[in-house]
This record gives C-alpha cells, sequence and structure tokens, in this order.
C-alpha cells in the first residue's frame, strides 16, 4: 500500500533518534525529496522526546522519493516513497506573485489579499484563541498577521502561556533548547487558518519585547537557530509568509546588515520559497532588494488621499501591501482611532491605486481584549464593507486591478478595455460623465456600468448601454455624452464592463499610451 | 612665478602631441595631480589640431603637483606644480548631497535647487542661445537640464549647427572621431552658466533621436568612449551634474542593464564626484542603488495634491528632484498645458513634502522657439513667484526644510523648533488655528508668524507674538487659542519662526516621536 498525500499538502516522514546531549544543536538531520527531474533539499527539526520529523510540501503530482541525511548514523539513509496526488477542497497551494503587482495561489486560482492583524492571538490561551477562529470564520479575512513570538504593548502586557524556548519566563531562556510544545501549538493555529483559507503572514522578529523576554535581542547564533527551527517547522505549511519583522527599524538592537542576512538565511532555507517581506515603523527596508517579494507597509497616510499609494507600485515593481494603515478604533492613540468609514475608505484607495490592504481594530475593551493585539471578537462596522469590495474584486480582472492612465487618472483602476472600477471617495457628485482613458479602447465598443455604494453594499445597475467615441486626446466618452446620475454621497463608486459580445477584439484593442 | 587657480575652478595643462592615425582612440593621456595625502587619477582629451589637454578642478588649496602619462612618448612624464588659492565670487564648488535629503555646495553654502529645462538650448545658434543667456540672467533658476545630444522632437526639428562626432548629417558619423569645434562649444555655454552661478545637468543620452542621427543606438563602445571624452572635457567645470538619460526607459534600444554600466563607467571615470541621476518616462529607476546621488524623477502628479511627494524621499532617502512636473504653456498635449498657478503649486507642493521641483515652459511660438526645448525667452508668469519661493527657502533652515510629521501633518514642513512653512494649496482657509506637531516644541516656546501669498508674492507679518502650550498629544497651540485670520484665498502659507530669544533652548528640546 503506498502512502500518498495532496499536493501542496504536508508529507511528513518522522524517526525515533538519540537523546543525549542537546539534540537541537548537536544533531543534523534532513531529506532530499527527488522526482525525476527535480530534488528538494528539506531540512528536518528535532521535535522533543527523541523524535525527529521532516516535513515536505510537494510542489508537484506524481512519485516522489525520500533518503534522509543526518550526522547519527540511526538517522541516516532512511529512505521511501510516495505518491502525490491532486489537491481537493480549498487547497490551492501557496500563493506566489503574478503579473508583477498582485498575487495568485500555485494552481492559478487568484488571490486578493485582504488582510487583518492580530499579532499576539496564538498566545492568548485556548478559550480567547477559540473565539478568535470563530471571528475569523465569519469575517473576509483571506490573510492575518501574526507574530511568532508573544508581545508586550500597550493594552497587551499578559504573560503567554506557552514560550518558544527551554527556561523560565521571563528572560531565563537556553535559546539552543526549543519547546516542542509551544511550537506545535503554532502549527496547530497555522493549520486551522489553512482550513479556513487564511493565509498566515509570520512575524518573525518585532520590537515589542524591549528587553522583557530578550526574543528581540538574542545573538546572532540564537537568531539563525531559531530562524531555521521556524523555517523546518512551517515551512511546509503552503498558507505561511515570511515576514521578517514587525516596525523593524523600531529594534534598537538590531543594525540594516542584521535584516540583509535574515532575509538570506531564510532563503537559503526555505525550499518552497514562501512569500517574504518587512514591515516598517518610520523608515522603510529598501524593497527592491532581491529577496523582498512584496512591499509590505505601514503607512495609513498613502491611502487616506487619491494619487498616493501608486507611487510605491513605481517604486517597487512588486506586489505593495499596505499591512498598517491606521486600525479602526477609538484608543487615544492616533494609529488606533480611525472610523470604520475610513478603514472602508483606506481599502478603496489602495484597491484603485493596484495596491492591497490590511484591517486592524481597536475599540477600547474592559479587559483590553483588542483585535490588533490579541484577537477576541470583531466589534468594528469595517468588516462587512471589506467582505463586500473582496466580492468585487473576486468578480473583477483575474489578474488583477491595475492603474489604467497612472498619474493622470486618479480614480480609475481596472483591466484596460474590459472592466473599471472608478472611486470617488469623500467627493460627493451628482453625475459623472461616462469617461475613460483611451488605453485599450476603440470607438464603438459598449460598456455598461454599475452605481456602487461601498458603505451600504449595494450594486445598482444604470439602464441601457454606453458606447464609446474618441473624443479629447486622452480618453473616449459616450457618444451621447450621457451622464451616470450619483446620489451625491460620500463612497460611491461606478463599476464598468465590457458587453459581452464586444470581448472578443479586446487584446488586439489594448495599447499602452506612454507619457508622463 | 608660480601658476594659481581658484579652488574648484579649472587647472589645465595642455601640450602638443602626434597627429597622425586616429589620435582619439590611439593616445592615451592623463594626468597624476597630487598633494600631500591625496593623489587624482585625470584622464586628458584630445582637442583636435595635436593639442592634448587635462583638466583638473582642484578639491583642496594649497600647493599641487601634476605627471602625465600616456602611451606616447613625447605627452608622457611632463610634470609641473602650481598653486590652488581660495576661491572669489560666486566660486562655492561643485553642488554634493547634505544632510541626506538636501544639497549644498562644497564650502558649506546652502543650495537650494530651483531648475528649470531647455533641452536643446546649446544646439541652436548664437542668436538664440545669447537670448536664452539674457532670460536665465533675469530668471530664479539655479540648474538647468541640457543635453548633450541634439533632440528631435514635436517643436524641435531643426539640425543643430555642430556635431559631436566627425562625419556627415544627418546620420553617418564616425564615432571614433569627436568634433572639437562641437565640444568647445558647449564647453563655452557651461562655463557661461557657472559664471551665472547655474549648475547644469547634463543629459548624456536621450530618446529624441529615434534614429534621425543614431546618437540613441551607438555600440558599446562608442557610448563608452563617449561617455569617457564628456567626462575628461566637462568634468573640471564645478558646475556638472550628470544625467544618465532623460526619460531613460524610452530607449527601446537599451537594456536596463546598459544603464548599470553607464553609471558604473561614470564612476569611475570621474575623480571629482559630481552628482549623478537618471530620469525616467513610465518606469522609474531603481534610484536605491549606490551610484545615484539624488532621485530625478518625472512625475507631475506627485506634485499636485498633498502627501505625495513625501512617499518618494522615505523610499530613496536621497535628495528627491522632480525634475519633470508637467510645463506652464499651451501646447495641446497635457504634458506642456499648466498654468502658471499650477507650476507654481507644484513648486510648493514639492518644496512642503522636503523635496525640490523643476521649471519648464512651453507657450506656443510662431516659429516653435519654446523654452522647454530651444530656450529663447521666458514668458509665463511662474518665474517670479519661483524667485520668491527661492529667497524665502534662502531665508531658511541651511539643512533644508524637512517634514515635521510626516504621514500625519502633510501641510507642514521647516526645522522642527524653530522654523515652520504651512501651506494650503487650493484650500481657502478664513482662519488658522496656531497649532504645530510636537517634535522639538516645549510649553512656553514663543513663535511670530507671517502670512505669506505665493501667488502676489507678500509677507505680512501678523501682530503679536505666539506663546505655546501642550494640548492634543500630537501638538502644542498657543496658550490663547489664538487664530490667524486667512484671506480665504488659494495659494496661501503662512511662515512660523520662533523668537530669536528662544533659540538658545532648540537643541535641547529637539525630540522625535516615532509611529507611523
Amino acid at each position: 500500500m503506498s502512502t500518498w498525500v495532496e499536493q501542496w499538502d504536508i508529507f511528513e516522514f518522522s524517526t525515533a533518534g538519540p537523546t543525549e546531549g542537546n539534540p537541537f544543536v548537536d544533531v543534523s538531520f534532513g531529506a532530499k525529496f527527488s522526482q525525476a527531474g527535480r530534488e528538494l533539499l528539506v531540512a528536518g527539526f528535532y521535535d522533543g522526546e527523541g523524535i525527529y520529523r521532516v516535513r515536505f510540501m510537494p510542489p508537484a503530482q506524481g512519485e516522489w522519493r525520500f533518503e534522509t541525511h543526518s550526522n547519527c548514523n540511526d538517522l541516516a539513509g532512511k529512505a521511501g516513497t510516495f505518491t502525490v496526488v491532486a489537491p481537493t477542497g480549498n487547497n490551492r497551494g501557496p500563493v506566489r506573485v503574478h503579473n508583477t503587482f498582485h498575487f495568485q495561489y500555485a494552481d492559478g486560482t487568484p488571490y486578493k489579499q485582504i488582510g487583518t492583524t492580530a499579532y499576539a492571538w496564538t498566545h492568548q490561551g485556548t478559550e480567547l484563541e477559540e473565539l478568535t477562529l470563530t471571528a475569523l470564520r465569519r469575517a473576509p479575512f483571506n490573510k492575518i498577521r501574526m507574530c511568532v513570538f508573544p508581545k508586550r504593548y500597550a493594552f497587551n502586557a499578559n504573560e503567554p502561556p506557552l514560550y518558544a524556548f527551554a527556561g523560565t519566563a521571563p528572560n531565563k531562556w537556553d535559546f539552543t533548547r526549543f519547546n516542542p510544545e509551544f511550537w506545535r501549538h503554532q502549527e496547530k493555529r497555522i493549520s486551522q487558518l489553512r482550513d479556513m483559507g487564511i493565509e498566515a503572514d509570520l512575524i518573525l522578529f518585532h520590537p515589542y519585547d524591549e528587553g522583557h523576554w530578550g526574543f528581540d535581542r538574542m545573538d546572532a547564533a540564537s537568531d539563525e537557530r531559531y530562524l531555521k527551527y521556524c523555517i523546518a517547522r512551517f515551512g511546509a505549511y503552503r498558507n505561511v509568509w515570511w515576514s521578517m519583522a514587525n516596525e523593524f527599524d523600531f529594534m534598537k538592537t538590531k543594525q540594516p546588515a542584521d535584516w540583509d542576512r535574515y532575509f538570506e538565511i531564510v532563503c537559503e532555507n526555505d525550499p518552497f520559497d514562501h512569500l517574504r517581506s518587512i514591515h516598517n515603523g518610520r523608515l522603510i527596508y529598501d524593497h527592491n532588494k532581491p529577496w523582498v517579494t512584496h512591499a509590505s507597509i505601514q503607512n495609513g497616510s498613502a491611502v487616506e488621499d487619491f494619487g498616493r499609494a501608486i507611487l510605491y507600485r513605481d517604486v517597487y515593481r512588486k506586489p505593495v501591501v499596505f499591512d498598517e494603515v491606521k486600525y479602526e478604533g477609538n484608543i487615544p492613540q492616533r494609529w488606533g482611532d480611525i472610523s470604520a468609514e475610513e478603514m472602508v475608505h483606506r481599502f478603496w484607495q489602495g484597491t484603485i491605486a493596484g495596491t492591497y490592504v490590511g484591517h486592524g481594530e481597536t475599540y477600547k475593551h474592559p479587559n483590553d481584549v483588542i483585535w490588533w493585539a490579541r484577537g477576541g471578537e470583531l466589534h468594528g462596522k469595517s468588516p462587512p464593507r471589506i467582505a463586500f469590495l473582496r466580492k468585487l474584486l473576486e468578480e473583477g480582472p483575474a489578474n488583477g486591478l491595475e492603474p489604467i492612465d497612472k498619474w493622470q487618472d486618479v480614480h480609475t483602476v481596472g483591466e484596460a478595455g474590459a472592466h473599471y472600477l472608478v472611486y470617488f471617495g469623500k467627493l460627493t457628485p451628482t453625475e459623472w460623465e461616462f469617461s475613460l482613458p483611451r488605453a485599450g479602447l476603440n470607438a464603438g465598443m459598449r460598456f455598461r456600468a454599475e452605481i456602487i455604494d461601498t458603505w451600504n453594499m449595494s450594486v445598482e445597475a444604470v439602464d441601457g448601454t454606453f458606447t464609446i467615441i474618441e473624443d479629447a486626446t486622452y480618453r473616449y466618452r459616450s457618444e451621447s455624452l450621457r451622464k451616470i446620475k450619483l446620489p451625491g454621497k460620500k463612497w460611491m463608486a461606478l463599476r464598468i464592463t465590457r458587453l459581452e459580445g464586444d470581448r472578443v477584439t479586446f487584446h488586439e484593442g489594448k495599447k499602452i499610451y506612454g507619457e508622463g
């Protein structure tokens, strides 16, 4: 009987081995996984109690073979074969960069990033963590930012139930010995997220420790050992992303070169090539460096008004994810006091710039159970509106929404000649003259329009169709100069789509006009 | 009698040598310039008619010695000494990067970049070029962007009087033989600009040729020979900046790696380390690369509204110069149809973001003599207002205007605790409550305020002084909550300066608050 596993699921091989000395550092263990034409070297790890494991996320279907290697004879040379079968259910593989600025799952399904943040939710104990999972099950989010290490910050000074290392809290640790129970707990949470279709953007380092536990100031060897252990344990989970840090520049004990080194360690040791990013405080990391797969940016201002977020796209030519844009809430800190309307607006601002946005929530709570740090329940009004946006994105172009006339028309995003979103934000127009940037257009094309209320979550079809003619130099208008009536309210948008019968000519019609 | 030259002026040594063969490629010639503790290797060049020259911009005062080297015995081993004396007049040395985001002359004098563009002004013949010089003499600009090669584009299809290479126009060139007359003419214009205090931002390549002359598609060896000849001839002019290209990405015959290579050639061959940049069309070069001294950006949109331009600063941590923000004019192209008000507004938008802006003018002209391409006369209304801004900048902090509360207060720039500009742009407030971001402030500090009309070029003092108290978490206000009356017009700004008597405590008071 053959062992089988789904593509992008986890094949795990475990075996007993030595327990004497410090197996975490004394014993090397790993395996070579091979299929015709390819070989992947995967590091294993010691899981305590004499058990050694190696985990593999098969990138392709068919027969695979593995053979272990080790500096310990008992662990070396163990071999076997297994069959990788087609994925089922919501298993679409890991998320990859697609079309320069966007994402898709490995199976080609578009992935429209709609993230949230609950930094320390896996360090809160069963009751609260289960509550968080329940909330996530009902929420629109397909990514969550979360810290491997516990967090100590305003509203969040509780000790976690488990620690990553052997030793005594708060700060007597043996950084050479991991605490398997801690890691198994993290894995359980990661796998629960995976099963719900949520990507786990694992934050590997963060400054919200300040020496209390000292996980923010381990020596270089401990940092490297920790990173490799993270990768060996978590790397086979298809929903894992690596975020090197939150607010990396606020970690005063790290030098700029440390971050480059961490990226290099991750690149060298992750055979599955998960997404890699690093999130800023006040100083932005150079996301042009080759190991960064997408720009992870904290800057609420960039999605506060038109024409801002797009500037980062040009600079990085990678997906831009605004992972922190301030939080919906009512705490005194200005990073946690924006309204639900403003949070939804920021998602839309990011969207019409061809970028992606992350959510967070900071409503005061009698026991300081605030979503942004500890998880729990969602109290805000933005999540349903974000769910509505997610639906619109999933109905939109598979290759992602692109600015149509960048640096010129800051309201319009889409796929030239086929699909457009036009967003008005805080403006309150009472009408809109049908007009589109000329890229991808030819006279005679026909479109339909829908009026979207981004706050009230409605889509209302506009009667009739719009046939376009060339007009001014840079745009096409409807031949009757027909206007669309709008309700004179904030938070309105339009969706404009090419009529089906016209679609055949789309690719021929596509043109790019080049001057800034 | 000793030879002497001013620091940062040009010491030139010339000597006769061989004329047979092709001296431009057959003969190597250069000199080592030395002073106690330092040596600079400087390439010379063949100037035709048997004359070889080497030019040196002395970086330090005192005695210097030189000795030539060559693959030709007649040219090698010639030596001499000269004395470098203190600079006089407006000789402040070359412009360097200062305080990360700003510039200063080598003598420490602040340099507030106020550029203009007249791409092909040195290829228009004496009459028009003299007219351009006259206009520049009256204008506020301290930098001009100009192409070494002639330009062929809309409104500008005239052949130049001189060409860089030996051969026959339009496209039968011997790229191995330079035309010294062409180069002497460029030098004359560069030196005239220098004497007027104007930096020459020399554009080394551009796409406005499209094979007509073929200067945009020379082979790699010719490109390199051309760059080295530029450096040997122009490098000793202290007012030279190297702009690798205009709209580099529109040059379809160049690959991305070509631009890196050009930068490397310039870095290796310019002993005087002039400023280096590259200007984009639609794709922005990676200005984080180490050889780029400042980001030269075309993107009018970035200075159209608040909160945009600053985003580039964070990304590059270098001076950001918006060298093309559309032009004041009335041609049909949308890059050349903005009003004078809008041009001035864009200068202010760049200024309050801690960046710098460049001017250009494109008013229709019966003979197509348009400033932006050919020079001539300035017809627009923005230059006097830009002169007014320049004066305000020169009265401002020597270290440059910095955002005080970046990503939060998009109206305010200055030096925390000392000097502020608050700009309102198209907003038309009738009053302003005295309030400043808290960085650098302590309760009890006293300020005075002036109302600035950026269009009408007036500065009006507000009666009395403002003593500040701590107020909300992130700002200080005047203790009487006093408001400043404003005229309810567009284009207004405020200048707020610390009272002299208070200044002593400034540096102690300076704090940085860190959260985004």
